[in-house]
């Protein structure tokens, strides 16, 4: 079924309305180009998932021909679940600049069945596929080689603008490129897809090389070892570090497994520069004296297992902290971490590290425009139409505002969230009808398999436990011998025990007083008698499983 | 056993190295003073636990007699466990200000079992009890009614300063006292246990005045209904909200249980000022236009079922959130809420409502003195020894640093943390031997009945759920018939049904290749086989309860 018959549609998949997991699709004439294939990852009420990915099903049973996929940068959750999307769509063309294909490899190397194609683009360039074609724009974000995507169709230009800063001295100093969306915005932008994260913090962000200036400061007057942890894909930041660390004699090393694998791949492609002779393996770190050490890190969101936390409760294999060292969280808190964060950063003070954390220190800076620098944007690129995506409903609304304060007409300006479409007809927009959207679960080896049900049960069994009554009923379901009671969960047995042996009985009585019966009854009467027990016993109420047993 | 010959000796049970439940003793030959019994609240990691304790295993196997507890202010942080206190210690003699016996009393309501002497102190007032002199100090919070406590004993005074901050223009212009603190000082205060909180927080805080100017200009603006949303005790901010409501001519109407609770109870003791006429019923809210109503509810940590979040999903029974309407966040994050709080800002939005929450529209101010103002705080009680109290780990530390720079000598400053004591003898303080500390859980009606293997067990269902598996055997544990295997929470049953029969056919076939055997290997035999297979299909570690039945 073609929804895009003399229009262009765009369906956003994930990403409008969440943090998260990104991913929209522009169709004319039943052929369809995506932007970005991300994931996002679970918070404390998705028990036991490991990753969450967009619903893609739309696209599965309507079945447009995927004639190419855009990966604006190389984050997570913009190209992390295109492992996964390929299992539906193998074989198809992903279009993306040098560093984030470089990462994307290094990642399909644990899916070896991924069959995709590779594409290499640059800033500037243009790509015609079918009735599309795409034009490649430089952006500024917070690891390198980020791309906006202008996605030229017969009904009109589609700008989508990936994460973007306005730096305007970027370490690389490949700033966003406003003169060429100035071009563009001449030629006429029919719709603007334009990033949201901080629609709602006001002013601007301050420049990268700010944080470079801190580092070089809190080296300098650290005593001991320095540990930086940051994102092992803020290729820039550490680049920061590596010069302020060299400038003053100390030598780096890379921990934890994410950064250990991308800082190489930077390097080879060009996008990070350090003398071998400067980096050095972690099992050496003791051969130097504490003042000439600077270790970067992963694990600034507070993990469990990742590297500083391993630090901050005094069990990483190599790194033991005491006093005279110094901790710097060059990171943000991402919303939901920032208990686990508060965790580590307890931690590491306890094994003695000073720690340079709080955002008022300059450690840290975000790699989204803020509120005024999107003013800046939308007067450049002058939209006729313009969604707002990545964000949840706040920073939409948020940017929804600035959209309309910045000159597009308000009824031109359009909250999406997962599940919505827009239809460009004729150089105007409008609404379409929405399609059934929603999030994946990846729990081990299983996509999708977990849903909702499953998790209110585990909801249930992590806040309560479990008891299993195990009952033998003759054939006309009347009791035979007294009920056992097993739990998990649910209380201290050792202190306990009593407790079990009186729910039997309390059970036991129970399912006697119905005589003959059948299994429904009994089920029912075990659910409805274990439950009492234990919510006059206790105030609780476990999962109860009964188990039947014709003897 | 006295531990306090010839000393005083001060015992922290809860509030050091973590935010809430305080709780600290002060022993002079086997008596003791307790300062505060507070509770806190579960994290995200607590599966299904509703209130921690504080453990006072200590006081209990010591046994020193406890001749007075001082509750500085009506917070639950620092009077919550008091209910689970008393049934330990029935009938003791506790001390505090008005408003805070008030809420106590409120609170105990729901306890009738409960003994205890309620004795009512007033700033500046002396009590003596045997070997010690109580001394209560006016301290401004965001509470009113707040106290300090200086405690004279034989060896030396000892200040606890309660939570407080510095406000020097309060709502209710009731300062915290300087000049009294500052003739303390003259006296010399030997040992000073102060308030941490913000810490760690530079500058100064802002005055609670401010807010009041920030809601009289929301206020003004809002077209519609204006939501306000804070802490059910922070009086001086709901009057500031009802006394720029009124001025405009809205009514007030006041929704959630302990709103609704306590606010009666504040101005009925004279805390808080209202006209009978200006209040109004929830119900009849209906009957006033929008423009003429203030709500003032709870729910502002985004708790689940409070008035706030029901608004949020649009499922409140008599609030129906519009465009037009206001909601005003007048209140902190607490560490740990920020992803409901979040969901909570999103679901107002999305109902059409403006929100005004971040902190730089200055409508919360914190309730503890910042950074700067704690340096005041010491140079006025020019303490001999400090113990840095109410805080995590790094709030200690940077306390103990502002403690050594406004001249405490550095080896007279402890960062202790719960289950630590300090001695003081002879005008110097020194570490005394730790006791065992930790936390008591309460769960439904069980106090301390559920334990960190409980929660393990909890922490392992909730991410993984649960597989029962039920065998039939012989006299020789051999198996008679196919296993039957129930699972919760482990995988979507409609859709995996197969997966269940495959898991009886494995297991099956390992049980029976035992030959004759006995319970314990069938047992492991049945953990073994089903872990292996769950790991192997899903890649997932349910818990596993074997069901063995002779038959």
């Amino acid at each position: 079924m073609s929804i895009s018959n003399d229009a262009a549609v765009v369906s956003f998949y994930g990403g409008l309305g969440e943090i998260g997991a990104n991913m929209c699709a522009i169709e004319v004439d039943g052929k369809a180009v995506l932007v970005d294939v991300g994931l996002t990852f679970p918070d404390a009420e998705h028990h036991g998932i490991d990753l969450i990915l967009p619903d893609w099903k739309d696209l599965i049973e309507r079945g447009p021909e995927i004639v190419g996929v855009v990966i604006t940068h190389g984050h997570e959750d913009h190209m992390g679940a295109l492992p996964f999307f390929l299992r539906d769509f193998p074989g198809i063309k992903v279009y993306s600049a040098k560093l984030t294909l470089g990462l994307l490899e290094a990642k399909l190397v644990e899916h070896p069945d991924a069959r995709v194609e590779l594409i290499e683009v640059e800033p500037g360039e243009k790509v015609a596929i079918d009735d599309f074609e795409l034009e490649f724009i430089q952006v500024t974000h917070s690891i390198p080689d980020g791309m906006a995507v202008a996605v030229h169709t017969p009904h009109g230009t589609i700008l989508h603008t990936g994460d973007f800063r306005l730096d305007q001295t970027p370490i690389d100093g490949r700033v966003t490129d406003l003169p060429h969306l100035a071009q563009l915005g001449d030629q006429g932008i029919s719709l603007l897809l334009c990033d949201s994260t901080n629609a709602d913090v006001p002013g601007h962000v301050p420049s990268e090389r700010t944080v470079g200036n801190t580092l070089r400061t809190v080296f300098e007057s650290a005593r001991g070892r320095v540990v930086m942890t940051t994102f092992a894909s803020h290729v820039h930041r550490v680049q920061q570090a590596i010069d302020a660390a060299t400038a003053m004699g100390r030598k780096v090393c890379f921990v934890g497994r994410s950064m250990v694998r991308n800082m190489p791949i930077a390097r080879e492609l060009g996008y990070l520069r350090y003398d071998d002779a400067d980096i050095i393996d972690i099992a050496d770190c003791d051969r130097y004296s504490p003042a000439r050490i600077l270790i970067i890190c992963t694990g600034s969101q507070g993990e469990p297992y990742a590297a500083l936390s391993l630090m901050a409760a005094g069990q990483h294999k190599h790194v033991k902290l005491t006093e005279g060292d110094t901790v710097v969280m060059a990171s943000s808190q991402i919303p939901g971490n920032e208990a686990a964060i508060s965790r580590a950063l307890n931690g590491l003070m306890r094994q003695g590290a000073e720690v340079v954390h709080r955002r008022e220190h300059g450690v840290h800076v975000s790699g989204h425009a803020a509120a005024e620098e999107l003013k800046f944007f939308h007067n450049i690129v002058r939209p006729a139409a313009v969604v707002p995506v990545h964000g949840e409903f706040r920073h939409l609304i948020a940017h929804a505002q600035l959209a309309v304060a910045t000159g597009t007409p308000a009824d031109q300006v359009f909250v999406c969230t997962d599940g919505d479409r827009v239809v460009l007809r004729d150089g105007r927009v409008e609404r379409g009808d929405g399609f059934n959207s929603g999030r994946v679960f990846v729990d081990g080896l299983g996509v999708g398999d977990v849903g909702n049900a499953v998790l209110r049960d585990r909801e249930r069994l992590s806040s309560e436990g479990v008891c299993v009554a195990v009952l033998r009923l003759d054939s006309r379901f009347r009791l035979d011998g007294e009920p056992e009671i097993m739990q998990q969960g649910l209380i201290y047995e050792a202190e306990n025990a009593h407790l079990l042996d009186q729910a039997a009985k309390v059970l036991g009585d129970d399912v006697r007083s119905l005589g003959s019966s059948n299994e429904d009854v009994v089920r029912r009467k075990v659910y409805e008698s274990l439950s009492r027990f234990w919510r006059e016993q206790l105030g609780r109420k476990p999962v109860v499983v009964p188990v039947l047993m014709e003897v």
